[in-house]
């Protein structure tokens, strides 16, 4: 009965998955262990071992599991609205207290081990700047998006302050920085033209 | 005779701060222990536990020594230079086989302690936060930024970028990677008036 091992196998993969994101919360990251989550999900450590060979990815796919990272975004026809809409809701993802003091210590783990950068960037982050990228596409089409636009930066330049409050400041991810970021990166830093230009020179 | 006790207690956390970078650039951050500092350094652990309640702090304080930070703007009068110099300095620095994988593990361990979180903050975002800030509002003020841009948020959106792909995408950092980054930022996202309207809306 295939179908009967198959559904025992997801059943068992998804209590490892919940197990070791529970386990996370409860003594954090750092604690976590292979070891521990085997003992509570009631299987030998080898079973874990055999898919995930380090904490780290294991940690890595009990995170994407919880598919909650499908951050896509809407398209009303008014970019800075759907920009704003989709980083509202993950600054509301990285403020929640389930996912994102975790989500934080995989990007920490991803400093020490380059399989778990990998799989972050494969997994969640290509496809997070492909959803960027052909959301601004279309806007650029529109003439909402400076037809110069560097579209293959625009997952850094929308998301990089966004981390480097999350990660290296830790000041508090608001709606109020979302939106003077979205003003500041539309606008942009240069003078605009006569307007602009300084009274004297 | 006090001179000769400080030059000795100088010279003691010269040799812990430079066996721990030593100890790291060999063994990877993550096998890094007080208690291998201690024997290499030939110091008692309590000596460190004492000063350094941790294996974070005691790294924080060993990296923040090689005084390699100090990345200070020069003011030529071009502010766009001026940055692309800086931000080509800080590269350097991040893609540089000795200060680039201890700095990226540094902040790696910032996201599991907050202590080392905010250590990182005050003595070194905070210090280079203040010096973009001045530099830019100089810019401002000679009519080379725009005037309503909101200087607070300078260095995240200049540095934002850079940290994503050095933390999150780790892709490489590239001079090419950084002009084309501040050139976007320069210019901005939306379209810049009848010039850039599309064809037909």
């Amino acid at each position: 009965m295939p179908d009967n091992r198959e559904a025992r196998a997801a059943a068992r993969t998804d209590m490892i998955m919940r197990t070791t994101l529970a386990l996370a919360q409860e003594t954090g990251y750092a604690k976590l262990s292979i070891e521990a989550v085997a003992a509570r999900a009631g299987v030998g450590k080898h079973t874990i071992y055999r898919r995930w060979p380090s904490k780290g990815l294991l940690f890595l796919d009990s995170l994407l599991s919880l598919n909650e990272p499908a951050l896509d975004y809407p398209d009303t026809g008014d970019v800075m609205a759907d920009l704003r809409r989709q980083i509202y809701a993950a600054v509301d993802l990285l403020t929640g207290p389930q996912w994102g003091p975790l989500y934080q210590a995989l990007v920490g783990e991803a400093q020490h081990d380059p399989a778990v950068a990998a799989g972050l960037g494969e997994r969640f982050i290509r496809p997070q700047t492909d959803k960027t990228v052909a959301r601004l596409r279309a806007a650029q089409e529109q003439g909402q998006v400076a037809p110069g636009f560097d579209l293959d930066l625009a997952m850094s330049i929308l998301s990089g302050p966004l981390y480097f409050r999350f990660l290296i400041s830790q000041e508090p991810l608001t709606r109020d920085y979302v939106d003077r970021v979205l003003d500041a990166l539309f606008a942009g830093m240069g003078p605009r033209g006569p307007a602009d230009a300084p009274a004297s020179a």
